[in-house]
């Protein structure tokens, strides 16, 4: 069972997504994240899918996924030859201890963004564990609400 | 044909972003950015779905998602209501031109997270109109690559 992260490069369409999204599904293989946005180039989108599971199957998904004619090019953003960066917007209860929840977020410098009598919502950037570290540091305060990104990632420049 | 945001707070199971994105091409509706993440509860994943097309078909697909168990709940993030952020890298053709782009980076607070000889990767998070505003400055140096993690986003706390 091992963590892997993908990049694909498809052809903006309607079907593309619910297709690939389908070839994991029809082997019951769980998508961690997926995130798709826009390129540098407006035809093709960009999709950074995180799976863990089962080698062998994960090998038979990407060969179909490399069949699929919308797909242009699938990249293994291995961690250590690629940068991979995740979002994450989190609100958290700030009856009582606001002061507190800042100064874990100057630590992480996370970012204030929205501030309401009894929530603060931050934001933060960075890779999973820095992330999932801070998520953990707020759990005390009680945590409201959580919106992550999904992993997105590029290859280093040097190999 | 107006731009709307949608966050869908779903069960983890393997097969409901095919069968969302599939309620979404069934009718040919363009999916713009979608990010799915883990929550502040591991049983469910929360989507945040960005789409641009008729007004009616996509009342129509709300309804739709609405039945499917897997929904727990689905909100609309209006604009003057909610936060909206994406996360960006891009890969920029440094070879004439580092200190420009860095002044650049430095204007946007970009971060670099990438140096190599001929190029740099850096990263920015902000709505969308900022990153595309970003992505403009830089194209004169020449984009190498560009990967999005598309709009994730909550609702303010004081409404």
């Amino acid at each position: 069972m091992n963590r892997h992260v993908i990049s694909v490069l498809v052809e903006n369409s309607s079907g593309v997504l619910s297709r690939i999204s389908g070839l994991f599904s029809r082997r019951a293989y769980n998508i961690d994240s997926l995130s798709v946005g826009t390129t540098e180039d407006h035809r093709f989108s960009r999709m950074t899918i995180t799976v863990c599971g089962d080698e062998q199957i994960f090998e038979q998904i990407k060969k179909q996924l490399n069949k699929l004619i919308e797909v242009i090019k699938i990249t293994e953003l291995k961690s250590e030859s690629s940068v991979c960066r995740e979002l994450m917007m989190i609100r958290v209860n700030s009856i009582e201890s606001r002061s507190n929840i800042m100064e874990i977020a100057n630590i992480f410098r996370a970012s204030i963004i929205d501030v309401a009598s009894d929530s603060l919502v931050l934001e933060l950037t960075g890779d999973r564990n820095k992330i999932d570290a801070f998520q953990n540091m707020l759990e005390p305060f009680g945590i409201k609400e959580v919106v992550r990104t999904g992993i997105a990632g590029l290859e280093r420049g040097l190999k």
